[in-house]
Order: C-alpha cells, then sequence, then structure tokens
C-alpha cells in the first residue's frame, strides 16, 4: 500500500475515532441525566464510568463495519454505545478490591475508588440493564427482529459463555501455568466475544444470513487477539501514560499473556500477523473498508 | 367468597406454585449444565443460587397471568424464569459484604460465603446477561416484536430507574428518616418494578395495547406493595425458619419500613387494603383470574 494511502487512512480514522468518542460521550451524558429522588449517586457514578475517556475501539469498529453495508451510522452508534455500556459495566466490576482491586481507569479513580464499593457493585448493574434497554428501543432499528437478535446475540456475548465466562477463567488463572491455547481461548471469551460482536452486530443490522457472516467473524477473531496482544504489550513496557493505568500488573500476579509465553519479540510479529490476516478478510470489499483495514493496522502500533 | 372456594383456591394456589418451583429449577438445572474449562465454578455458584430455594412468586405471577389470556405456560414459564434469573442476581449482589454482608440466603450460605467475593459477583453478571438471553430466544415467543418488548420493559425494570435505582435508594436511606411515601416509592422501584413486569410480561406477550393494560399493573402495584409490608411484617415478628435468613435487619440497620412507620397492627390493615384493590382490578374476568385472586389473598397470610 503507498504511503500516502497509509497516511489518509491513518488521518481519516484518526478523524472516525475522535468524532465516535465524543458521540458516544454526548448518548451517555444526554441518557444520564441527573435525577433527584436518592438515586443521584448512581447517575453520578455512571457518568464518571462511562462518559469521558477510553479509546472506544468497540463503538468505532460498529461504525466501521457499518461502512461495509451502508448503515445509517446514527443507528450504528446506538448499538456501540450498548456494547460500551457493557464494556464499561465489566470495567467496573473488574475494578473492585474483591476483583482486580484497581484504583486507576482511564487516567481516573475508579468507581468504587471514588463512589464507593456498594455504588460500583450498582453502577456496573445499571449499566449492564442500560445496555439491554438501548438495543431493544425502536430508535435502534424498525425491524423488531433486528432488535431481538442484537440482544440475543449480546446477552451470549456478554454471559457465562463469553466475556463473563472469561472474567471467571482469568480469575482461575492465577498462579496456573496457562499455555497459549488456554491464554487464547481465555482472551477470546474475556476480550473477544465483545469485540467480535462490535462486528457481527453490523451483519445482524442488514440480516446476513449466518453462513455469510464467515470474513467479518474472521476479521473480528484476529483483529480482538492482536488487540489483546499490544495490549499486554504495553502493560509489559511498563508505559503508565498509554495504558491509563498501573501497568505490570498480570506479571505481578503471576498471570501468564501473550508477551510472557512468547516474548517480546514474538508477541509483535503475532499480533502483525493477525492484522494482515484480518485485513485479508475483507478482500471481497473496496474503499467501504478501508476503516477497518486502518483499525486493524493502527491496533497493533500503540505500543510504539 | 365461601370458604369452599377460599379452600379451593387454596388447594389450587398451592399446586401451581410447588409446580412452577419444580418447572423454574428444571430449567435453570438444564441451562446450566457442567461445563470443563475453568468456568465450572462460575456454573456451579449460578446453580447454588438459582437452582433450588425461594417462593419463585415472580414466575408464579407471569405463569398465574398468562390463564388471562391463554397463553401457552411453557412460554410463560420462560420469561417467568428471565425474570427469576434477574430477581437473583440482585440477591447475590445485595448480599455482597459490600451491601447487606448477608451469610445466609433462602436457608443457604450465600453466594460469596460459599464460592468467594469475586464469583458472587460473575454469578450475579452471568444470571443478569442469561435473563436477556433467554427472553430474546426465539423459544420464549415467535414474534419478534414480543421478544423485543418483553427485553426492553425487562431491562427498564431492572435498571437504574427501576430496580437497581432502588437499591441505591435503600443504600442512601440507611439513617435517614424516610416517610411513608419516600419508602413506598423506594419499595416500588426495588422491589415492585420486577413484580409489576412479570404481570405485564403477559400483556407484552398477548401486544394487550398499553391503555388496556391498567388494570393489570394497578394488580401488580398493589400485590408488589402488599407483599413488601408482608415481608416487613415477618423481618419483625423474627421467625427466621418463614424469612430463611436472618431477621430485624432493617430495624438494626436504623431503616424505616412500613412497619416501623405504621406499626404492626396498621400495617397487617394496609397490607389487607392492598390485596382487595388488587383484586378489584381483576373484576372483569372469571375463573381465569382466580390465581391470581389467590396469590393476592395468600400473600399477605404468609406471617400468620
Amino acid at each position: 500500500m503507498p504511503v500516502e494511502t497509509i497516511d489518509r487512512l491513518g488521518s481519516e480514522l484518526k478523524t472516525e475515532a475522535a468524532s465516535v468518542s465524543s458521540d458516544v460521550d454526548a448518548f451517555f451524558a444526554d441518557l444520564l441525566n441527573p435525577v433527584r429522588d436518592g438515586r443521584e449517586r448512581l447517575y453520578e457514578a455512571m457518568r464518571h464510568a462511562v462518559v469521558g475517556g477510553g479509546k472506544r475501539l468497540r463503538p468505532l469498529l460498529t461504525v466501521a463495519a457499518s461502512r461495509l453495508f451502508a448503515i445509517d451510522r446514527a443507528r450504528a452508534l446506538r448499538v456501540g454505545c450498548a456494547i460500551e455500556a457493557i464494556h464499561v459495566y465489566s470495567l467496573i466490576h473488574d475494578d473492585l478490591p474483591c476483583m482486580d482491586n484497581a484504583e486507576l481507569r482511564r487516567g481516573k479513580p475508579t468507581v468504587h475508588t471514588q463512589f464507593g464499593e456498594a455504588e460500583a457493585v450498582l453502577a456496573g448493574d445499571s449499566l449492564h440493564a442500560l445496555a439491554f434497554e438501548i438495543l431493544s428501543h425502536p430508535a435502534t432499528h424498525e425491524d423488531p427482529w433486528v432488535r431481538s437478535d442484537l440482544v440475543l446475540e449480546l446477552a451470549r456475548a456478554a454471559g457465562p459463555a463469553g466475556m463473563a465466562g472469561g472474567q471467571m477463567m482469568d480469575l482461575i488463572a492465577e498462579g496456573q501455568e496457562l499455555d497459549l491455547p488456554a491464554i487464547t481461548r481465555l482472551q477470546q471469551l474475556k476480550t473477544g466475544a465483545l469485540i467480535e460482536y462490535a462486528i457481527e452486530a453490523a451483519c445482524i443490522m442488514v440480516k446476513l444470513p449466518p453462513d455469510a457472516r464467515t470474513p467479518y467473524r474472521g476479521y473480528a477473531r484476529n483483529v480482538g487477539l492482536a488487540f489483546q496482544i499490544a495490549d499486554d504489550l504495553i502493560d509489559h513496557s511498563g508505559d503508565e501514560a498509554a495504558a491509563g493505568k498501573p501497568t505490570g500488573r498480570d506479571a505481578n500476579a503471576g498471570k501468564a499473556t501473550f508477551v510472557s509465553l512468547l516474548g517480546e519479540e514474538r508477541a509483535r510479529q503475532q499480533a502483525q500477523m493477525l492484522v494482515s490476516q484480518a485485513i485479508e478478510h475483507l478482500a471481497d470489499h473496496g474503499e467501504e473498508a478501508d476503516l477497518l483495514r486502518a483499525i486493524g493496522r493502527f491496533a497493533v502500533e500503540r505500543d510504539h
């Protein structure tokens, strides 16, 4: 690919990423209007967690995937916000003292540090429910079949067969010697399921038959793993500014990561290879897939 | 109502309640089949919480309401199980050390006591997601509009404008002097929203227009409050066998309850009045509403 194309894609990605970030912020700021009956603190805690901050990778992926099928951007954004609500609830619960006991997230105090543990549990639970309220609202799609299927697949991706199950595997992993297949499976559930859903959601919105979704699932799976390896590399590098949280936690907890298993150099190569494979899955598409290609490419360059 | 009718209704209620309980158990025992990849403990914790125990009031209400409109019982039961999943997740999180710090629930150790706090957070989160997976699955209803609307209203009832919001109000209430309107509003969110949904779900399943739902909402609201007062009376009486958990907690925490505000006798009268009003809302129905009437009647007799 010529350098000027890469430059153009990079700048387009930057623009769309900024735009999605500010749209996601606006969506939640509007949705979580202050209330005045003893629930103020809950809404404050939710806003603290979900407005401002984060890469907004998942909404960005849904918006990018929606370009493949000419889906209305506002609708893709609503779906992206539902996914972000699930992602943020999982971060709030993951940060709790009984889980990772983290004090910093996205450069801010974690919800339980700022508001208290009970508030953090409830803020997470509330965002969890909100995600499904957003998806099933007619504003998300006029076709109820689409809304119902969006809900079904998000529930699967977030639940015990997806993200929550992956978090349980992660909990058990502490002090265990996981090998590469085990850590891959863990990450595919813990972070991969939701990233795959971010792409699958666009397929659902145009009622693409399941067997026509294979390339998009392939893209999502590869990009999801590449992102995880890039995260591990940042954690390993100790760059806390890039991470927005304390680094080296996995190593300190004795947890296996892609970097601890493969070493830094091979982990980086593996991420590059996954991104190339991801982009190959989009070979049948022209310019409308450029944003997805750019996301893959720049995903693994975050740690430089 | 003649004594023999009351006896017949009582025995019919007993039979249906036992049948719903065993059906709910079978549903979750089947759904939460053991897995073998590091998530065993999560599934065990979910089963511990959701299989065996509890009055299953919410599924029973949905099954009873489904008789009004001749809805297939198996479908009503699936919806009831989704509501029960939400109810049980909220109990698991409510019992956490940072919330009520309870060791006993439904006569068994709470999930965090038996499995650990992190496991309890994840088991609750998993049941939360499962509820929406159950509702949005085509087996629940063939009409996607119904599935999508079932999800929308459950998400509202469970989220910050419903149950989770009520729990936040309850958290704030500790040490505050709530009056009767405030405690009524708190309970309408904390426990009422989900009980109302258990009835509303039957209306959604037959696509009853919103303005035709008024009597059923009225029934649900009155019965929900009556149940809460009966719970307060049991808590006040100190009958731990009936409660399945330590009693007197609210009084010890300095929380206002219907009993602390009204006194035992007036609280009991209030519950009776609410049940009479609830039953009046069903005046247009014949025998098909008998189970709902019986639930109301026996609700307030639990504390004798």
